[in-house]
């Protein structure tokens, strides 16, 4: 049996988990960030961390036949640096050179989006019931942000400076609302948790009798992400506005994927895609309607992701797997 | 010496080219496609135009290495049939076949976009000064719509049904201008050349002092995609407001496909790309404030196309070389 380790660096959180051959998560081990620390200290801690889940899973880290890294930033996967993540305070750092000498593993290097969009093709929504292969998927995920990885021809793309993959800054909505990234309009605002919040918003202060308000206790603050969602189910108009224009927003923002990129796959994951059909629902009339390849026979089909938060660490442990 | 013939089908004209093996097109001849005939005799009128070609470069069929068709519609690169194109009527035409009979040559085919792109890649916007290559280009058509083509890893990018690639039939203005594929706010309708004389005649209906209105001697039916540009030379507040309010919303357009695809280049063609640098100038301006790859060293660089109209039939002699 073949052992990868991956390692999920986050700005709170280092998660390091064990995945077998057949892409299954065995164990998991984390520590704090500490973000300000020097990525040396960074990186010694990730070392330990992956030593730890090996460890946890009874397994020396001989037996690990490769480790991976998904950090935040922009990532060169072929020297291997971070050129760039703001929230660790990273520039051009050689973590995944760093990682190795503590560890004496060959070690991999991605983006974290990158890394849970690899986590769900090659384990989670990108396995075909049928047992066929596909090689093209766009990975969304709707959280704090909107996060997303393309994977092309099986393989992680994110362009030639690897500044790519970032769909969630697209605008959608020329002039709309501002974007932490400076621009105005991006899919961010509108499909994220944070933008869902602030659509839900926006319809109860239009509607000061919506159910909405009591689902909140009267408190704006108290909104989140299922507050439009669970009064619409129960029938509350302006409740089913709020959902509808998030969806609606949504669709455009697939089918906008769909005409350029086309993949075999779109998987949607993060907080909001808790709603499961009630999200895919309307996504799948809207792409009926206008997508391009309703002519053809081959369609994109949009999925929920499959493996939570630990689509990281499974992607991380497997990026490695690439190069094969 | 090897030799190529590129055969574009067009809604009026079949152009059929022969290429050799520097990627220099030699000769051209050209048919009229009398929309609404049978495949068949469309088929037919395309080889009959490449053996002319052919004769007039002074070669024999037998010379010809490599056929390439590109033709409107949806293309399956893999059965070489045509799913679907409107304006021809098409739908599951095994168009390429059809050619073969007659040509007895290896015979290829592509969208028309894609292949115009991929001429571009191969013989024009996409080859660097320096000797050396690219692996990922995007090509931007600004014509009566925006047509596009991707080419990733050196070949043609259209998705798993040969759906994807139209970058024009993606939304960046939700509720905006309405598109003719039935969606609202497409690029289309924004940077394209018909999209930049709506623009142009917003800007001079609300200033009827405007220089434009003499440039187009007062007749709205005169503006074409020049009038706003040449007012703005001469200085003419409302021409610059609406050269500004364009360029903006194509350099809009542009970051969008870096912030995902970021290719090495972007080549714009299509008649607006005659402004040149009046076009690229803002573009590049707005790409240094707000594109991700800005923290990186490997840029994309947005060019204007090189081959003009041939760039379709340059490319379609080549696409039999992507398999090689």
């Amino acid at each position: 049996m073949k052992y990868y380790i991956g390692i999920d660096l986050g700005g709170t959180n280092i998660v390091a988990g064990v995945v077998d051959e057949q892409f299954h998560l065995v164990t998991k081990a984390s520590n704090k960030t500490n973000v300000g620390r020097p990525a040396s200290e960074i990186a010694l801690t990730m070392a330990q961390t992956a030593k730890l889940a090996a460890e946890q899973a009874g397994l020396s880290m001989e037996q690990i036949s490769l480790v991976g890294i998904g950090t935040p930033g922009i990532v060169d996967s072929v020297t291997k640096e971070v050129v760039f993540a703001g929230n660790l305070n990273f520039s051009n750092v050689p973590l995944c050179q760093m990682v190795e000498e503590h560890l004496h593993r060959p070690v991999f290097i991605a983006n974290d989006a990158d890394a849970a969009a690899y986590g769900e093709f090659m384990a989670g929504a990108g396995k075909m019931q049928d047992g066929s292969h596909i090689s093209n998927m766009l990975a969304i995920t709707l959280g704090t942000g909107v996060g997303s990885g393309i994977i092309i021809d099986s393989k992680i793309y994110n362009g030639y400076g690897h500044a790519g993959g970032e769909f969630g800054h697209t605008i959608i909505n020329v002039n709309g609302r501002q974007c932490s990234c400076g621009r105005k309009g991006c899919l961010d605002v509108y499909c994220s948790a944070t933008g869902l919040i602030t659509t839900t918003k926006e319809h109860m202060e239009k509607n000061p009798d919506s159910l909405m308000w009591k689902l909140c206790d009267g408190d704006l603050n108290k909104v989140d992400g299922r507050t439009c969602f669970d009064a619409a189910q129960q029938g509350d108009a302006a409740g089913q506005a709020a959902v509808e224009e998030y969806t609606t927003v949504l669709a455009e923002a697939i089918v906008n994927a769909v005409n350029t990129l086309q993949p075999e796959i779109i998987c949607i994951g993060g907080g909001v895609s808790k709603q499961g059909e009630n999200l895919l629902r309307p996504i799948r009339n809207y792409m009926e309607q206008f997508c391009f390849d309703r002519f053809t026979a081959h369609k994109t089909e949009v999925r929920i992701a499959q493996l939570g938060n630990d689509a990281g660490v499974i992607g991380a442990a497997l990026i490695g797997l690439q190069a094969e």
